[in-house]
Parts: structure tokens; C-alpha cells; sequence
């Protein structure tokens, strides 16, 4: 089997001061391809270290791909460590070099000399055009003894994501019919996803499934050859039907408003606790505006008091089911909305009104009632909680609307 | 030098199904000891590639830490990969066994079959308890030829990072001198930054220095030797004076905060396009009640209106310089704060009112005028643009408070 060997370049991945996700994007891109990725890498800014991992990888893998370390700072080292490894010089490209000039000259400044090292390149690799950036990037290609694709691109995604798009296609790698198959559940546990599934959870095989846990529940993806996908999707289905919620590219929130737009109805929210997420994540989905007409973060006992709250349901503390049923049903009015969430809780790191952190009640209320529902999740900080509790709030509306 | 070699282990994180900040964590976690991490790794639920890694690492790395695949389910091949490694067997500790048993028990389940396999280790391995979860880790210590440790931790943050902490200083790693400081800035490119910083822009040497580019802004860090990283860091920081809005782990919503505490002032929020990211932003910082009242998401023409902005804002179209003024005059007013930030704008994927997605008014209304700002941000999706003008919000309230 051909090996694919994907870098990410530069100690701010290596040290997550920025979070590397071109590596695991780079890799779902090659799936449809028989290629074998047995693992990805973030390498240092550290010229030996790069040309030591590309001098392994170029006598090995059918297909090399780089992001990063093609800026025009000292620290940006990809083609020098490509350079060393293929044992080639670098030279300058007056023609790039005007390019990257009328770039600036287009946005009315000069370009900094620093930049003078994005036109450089090996003579074995030819250009890859960015159209949102000054970096260029690589492609070498090796016929004999063996076909062989070395690419780097710029770090930004933005960048390097139309570049990919337009070079992966004329690769020319071994293909290999590949599918996949994402359930999206809520309310069950990996362990007891195993149990149901019995004999369909396969590692082995021409299908095999894995179980990932998320905010919005855990994902079941059964991947591999089409048809054996296709055959073990369908007997996987049933059995998880109860806790099914979405598929593929679903998302909670958009699962929410596409059932609150087929059933002409609206939402609002008004958010505790959560502070907006709930809201940022209706918000997210392109055309919320159809259904959600939007909502309050009633932070402080005023802002909920000015947003509608009695002072009834206020007396039995913020972090109550009272305040939860009151809150939704405020925001439900106040907004004119079919349905209106609402969230309240403790997020943490102090608990508040006697209720430890993770406490949250998170409430429902509709054209005939008001549900409310209590959690306690588990005190992993002020983000883990405030995530689960506005997908606890989507959860409800969908158990609502399905 | 010594060497660390890192690995995340698991299908999910090599494609992204789990954003891997694992490694990245540990990595920074290292940073004190006398170590060289030349990479990272992300290694897929495949037996061999797992096994042949660590066979390599075990060799050559002083030090090797794991985080992933101690599961119970099949997939979880962790514990196998680390025995064909070593060359050992997996064998049951029934005392182990009787402590998974009482967890699910305390939690008033039957523990399922699958999690025996979470009992089994290796005669050299220790075990390191877990506090938050069924999955104990390994700690393998060798003393001759020389030292070496491997350890492997389970997946989730929540889990490994106690254990982690705990185990950590009894590791007898070398130990050196290492300190880091990084300024925050926004108004200013990376390649300005270096031809502003000239000299000191060091790569080499006991101090060197890196910059990132965040939605907050470009990060510049200084890292290395702590008199060398003090010696630099004095001279870095006035050059970027004009541009500084925080240094280390300053967050920009925290600074704002801390900001408008210090004059007893509070702070309201209505977000269109940003939908709750401005609010949520806010208040991720714990503490954020002391001067965030609560905001509205005013993400309907409707809602504008319910919240208090007036026709005739609005009748010169949602995405102007007058709908921002008038949205964030209105959530002053409604909330009674000091200060109130508003965003509109086009987040896409479509144009709105004739204006190109990215376009952005950020206004901030207080007590003596309201400002607003446009932006043009480039079109890379809803989450860049949303993001972005939340924390251009934010900046313009920062630029007020100091």
C-alpha cells in the first residue's frame, strides 16, 4: 500500500499556540484515495529536524504534503529544509518575485525584503499559485524510480484550501472506492453504543466502525468500500434510531431549524449561564434568520428582570427550575416566538447559591407547555459546561420537534 | 540533547473528527525539562503503525508520553501497541478489575464486558490511577542502559491532566532553565512586526523570538533562557507599545473586563451578525458578571425593533454605520450600562443589501459618544468573519478604556 505522509511545519502547531488542523483536513481529503496514512506529524521550526523527517519520508511515501513555514519570516524554514533534503539550491524567481510585488504594490505598500524569499525555489519544483496570499507554494513531482508527489502549501487554511483543491485532482493518485457514514447520536454512552451494536462494531474488514464522543453526543462513522459501508449503515441504523438525531454533515443546530422551518415556526433564546454560545450556534448555520429571530444573554439578575423575569421566579435563586421555566417563557413573549430556550446554571470555577458547578437547568417553553430539565455535568470548566448546556437546550427542541 | 516523543493516538485525531490538543499540551507542559521535541505524532487505532512507532521512539527518545486508545472499545489498541513494543504480555490485575467494578457501581451500572480489557497491563508497567474515569494509565520506567519512561495517559483532557500533573514531577526529567513571554497586539501584520523588531527578531541563540497570527491579533513570543528571554523581552516591548493590548495569558475580553472594573463602569452587548460569539467571548472569563450586565441578540429586523432601535436606523439598512450606532445606543439605554458594544454586518455564505460578505460596523456607545467602525474582513466563512468582529468590538472598547 502507498503511504501519505502529511507535516504540519512550525513550533506554534507543535506547541498549539495555534491548533493544527490542516493535518487531520489534509488526511480527509486523501480518504477517497488508496493511500495509507499511518500517522501525521507537526515538526518543529528546526531545519535539521524538517530535512531529517522529509529525507525519511521522500524515500518511502507515495505522496508527501507540507503546511507551513512558507512565510517570509526567519523562523518560516520549509523550503530550506525541502532544499536540503532533495539536495538541491535554492534560487530566485525574478518573475515571482514581480508578482509578489504587484501584490502589495496592489494593496499601496512596498514590499518588505523579507518577502524576497517567498520567490524562491528549487529548480525540481514548480509553482503553485495562491490567489489569497503572497506564499506560493511547491510541487515536485518524481516520474522514475517511482512516481512520487512532494506539496507545500501556506499555513493559513484560507490560503492553502483553493490551492489543494485545484492541484489534488491532477496528482494522479491510486484511487480506491471509499464511502462513509456518520450517525449522530445523544444520550448514550460509547460503552453502551458497543453493547448495542454487538457483532456490527467491526475493526476489521472492508467496513469498519468507530465511535467518537463530541459535545452534541457521540458520532458512530462507519467507513470503507462503498458497498460493504452501505450494507453495515443500514443494519447499524435501527438500532441506534432512538438516540438518532443527524447524519454526515448535520449539525444540531441545523437539524433544529430545519424542523422549526418546516413547520413554519420561530425561536428565541435567552441565556444564563451560556452567555451567547447558545445563540453563536443557531447563529452559525447560514439562514438561521428564517427561524430564529434572536434572543437576550440575561447575565445579571438586572438583565433578567429587565428582560421579563418575575421577581417571584428571581426569589427561588437564578440557578433554580423556577428561573429556567420563567426565563423561556419571558423570552418566548418578549420575542414573539413559537419557541423560546433558555438556559441558567453554574459554570464555574466557584459555585453559586449553594449549587456546585455544573449544575444547570435548561427549559423549553412552546405554544401548549414549558419543559424543564436539570443537569449535572461533570466540572471539567467554564467552556465544557456552557457547551454541553446550550446542546442540552438544542436537544430539547429537537426531542420537541421530532 | 534528550529527546520527548509525543503521540496521539487515534483514527479521530489523525482526521480530525477530535480536534488533538493533547499533544500540543504536553508539549507546552515540557517546556521547563531539558528536552528536544522535534515533532508530534498522530498515530491511527492500526496496531502496527502504533507499535512500530513506539519500537522506534523506545530506542531513541529519553522520554515517551501516549494520550489515547485506553478505552474499552475495540478500536483502543494503546496497551497492545505498547506490549509488542516492549516485548511483553498483557496480563489481568484482578485488583484493578475489582476497582473498574466499583466505579460503574458507585454509579449504580454493571460494568460491561468490554472494560476488562482497561485491567490488563504489562508486568513493567505501573499503573496511574484515574480519577475521572474507568481508563488507569501506564507508567513504564527503565533505569539501564540509561533512563527512559513511557507513559500513557487516557484521551480526554479532564482525565489525563491531573494525572498527568501528579506524575510529572516524579519523573527525574533534566531539568533547565526556561522561561517565555508573549506580547498581544492587533492593529499590526506579522511583517510589519519583523521589520519594526529589525535585530531583534532572533532565531538563534539563548532567546528567540516567534510570531502568530490569532483572531486576537499577532502574538510575538519570546522563549528560551529566562535572563536572555528578560534581556529581549524589555527591548521587544516598547517597539510595540502603540499596538499592546496584553501580554501572556491576557485574553482580550479579560482585559476589557479588568478594564472597565477598575472605573466601576459596566458593559451591554447586541450582536447581529455575531449572533452571541461577542457575549460568549465575554463571558468565557470567569468573574465577567462584575461589569457584564447581559446583551441582546438582535438578529432579526424584528428583534432590532423589540429591542429599542428605532425605524429610522433601520430604514438605512441593517448592514450601515447608522444601524450600528442606533443598535448599540438602544442596548445602552435598555441595560443602563456604562458602555455598550454592537456588531452588524455580512457573515455569508450570500450577500446582504447589496453589500459584500465581510462587510462589518462595530459601534460602541458611552457616555459621552458613540463610534463606529467598518470593516472589510476577507471572505473566509461565517466562524472568520463572526469571530473577527467580536473581537474588533472588543478592540474598540479597549482603545476607550486605556
Amino acid at each position: 500500500m502507498f503511504i501519505a505522509e502529511i507535516m504540519g511545519v512550525g513550533d506554534e502547531l507543535l506547541y498549539g499556540e495555534t491548533v493544527d488542523t490542516n493535518t487531520a483536513e489534509l488526511a480527509r481529503s486523501l480518504q477517497p484515495y488508496n493511500l495509507n496514512i499511518p500517522r501525521t506529524l507537526r515538526v518543529a521550526d528546526d531545519l535539521a529536524a524538517l530535512s531529517s523527517e522529509l529525507r525519511k519520508a521522500w524515500s518511502s511515501a507515495r505522496l508527501i504534503v507540507l503546511s507551513g513555514g512558507l512565510g517570509p519570516t526567519p523562523d518560516d524554514i520549509t523550503r530550506e529544509a525541502i532544499a536540503a533534503a532533495l539536495g538541491e539550491a535554492l534560487e530566485l524567481d525574478q518573475a515571482m518575485l514581480n508578482q509578489i510585488r504587484a501584490i502589495f504594490a496592489a494593496r499601496g505598500w512596498n514590499m518588505p525584503e523579507s518577502n524576497r524569499k517567498q520567490a524562491m525555489k528549487i529548480p525540481s519544483a514548480t509553482w503553485i499559485l495562491n490567489p489569497r496570499g503572497t506564499a506560493p507554494g511547491w510541487w515536485v513531482h518524481q516520474e522514475t524510480p517511482a512516481p512520487r508527489d512532494l506539496i507545500a502549501l501556506p499555513g493559513p487554511p484560507a490560503e492553502w484550501r483553493p490551492m489543494w483543491a485545484e492541484l489534488l485532482p491532477k496528482l494522479d493518485l491510486p484511487c480506491q472506492a471509499y464511502a462513509q457514514k456518520t450517525f449522530k447520536t445523544l444520550g448514550i454512552g460509547e460503552s453502551r453504543i458497543v453493547e448495542v451494536l454487538g457483532g456490527l462494531f467491526q475493526r476489521e474488514g472492508p467496513a469498519t466502525v468507530g465511535t467518537y464522543a463530541k459535545a452534541h453526543g457521540v458520532e458512530v462513522t462507519v467507513r470503507g468500500q462503498p458497498e460493504a459501508v452501505q450494507r453495515l449503515a443500514e443494519e447499524i441504523a435501527p438500532k441506534l434510531q432512538e438516540y438518532l438525531w443527524g447524519e454526515d454533515a448535520d449539525t444540531l443546530p441545523g437539524v433544529v431549524l430545519r424542523g422549526l422551518e418546516a413547520r413554519g415556526a420561530t425561536l428565541a433564546t435567552i441565556e444564563s449561564l451560556s452567555g451567547g454560545v447558545l445563540g453563536a450556534l443557531v447563529t452559525e448555520v447560514a439562514g438561521a434568520s428564517r427561524a430564529y429571530l434572536g434572543g437576550m444573554v440575561a447575565y445579571s439578575v438586572g438583565a433578567k428582570q429587565r428582560f421579563g423575569v418575575p421577581d417571584e421566579a428571581l426569589s427561588q435563586g437564578t440557578v433554580s427550575e423556577a428561573c429556567a421555566r420563567a426565563m423561556a417563557e419571558a423570552a418566548r413573549k418578549a420575542l414573539g416566538a413559537t419557541y423560546a430556550l433558555a438556559t441558567t446554571g453554574v459554570a464555574g470555577p466557584d459555585e453559586l447559591e449553594g449549587q456546585p458547578v455544573g449544575t444547570v437547568f435548561v427549559a423549553l417553553a412552546g405554544p401548549q407547555k414549558t419543559q424543564v430539565r436539570p443537569y449535572r455535568f461533570p466540572p471539567y470548566g467554564r467552556e465544557f459546561i456552557r457547551t454541553r448546556a446550550a446542546y442540552a437546550a438544542l436537544a430539547l427542541l429537537q426531542g420537541e420537534l421530532r
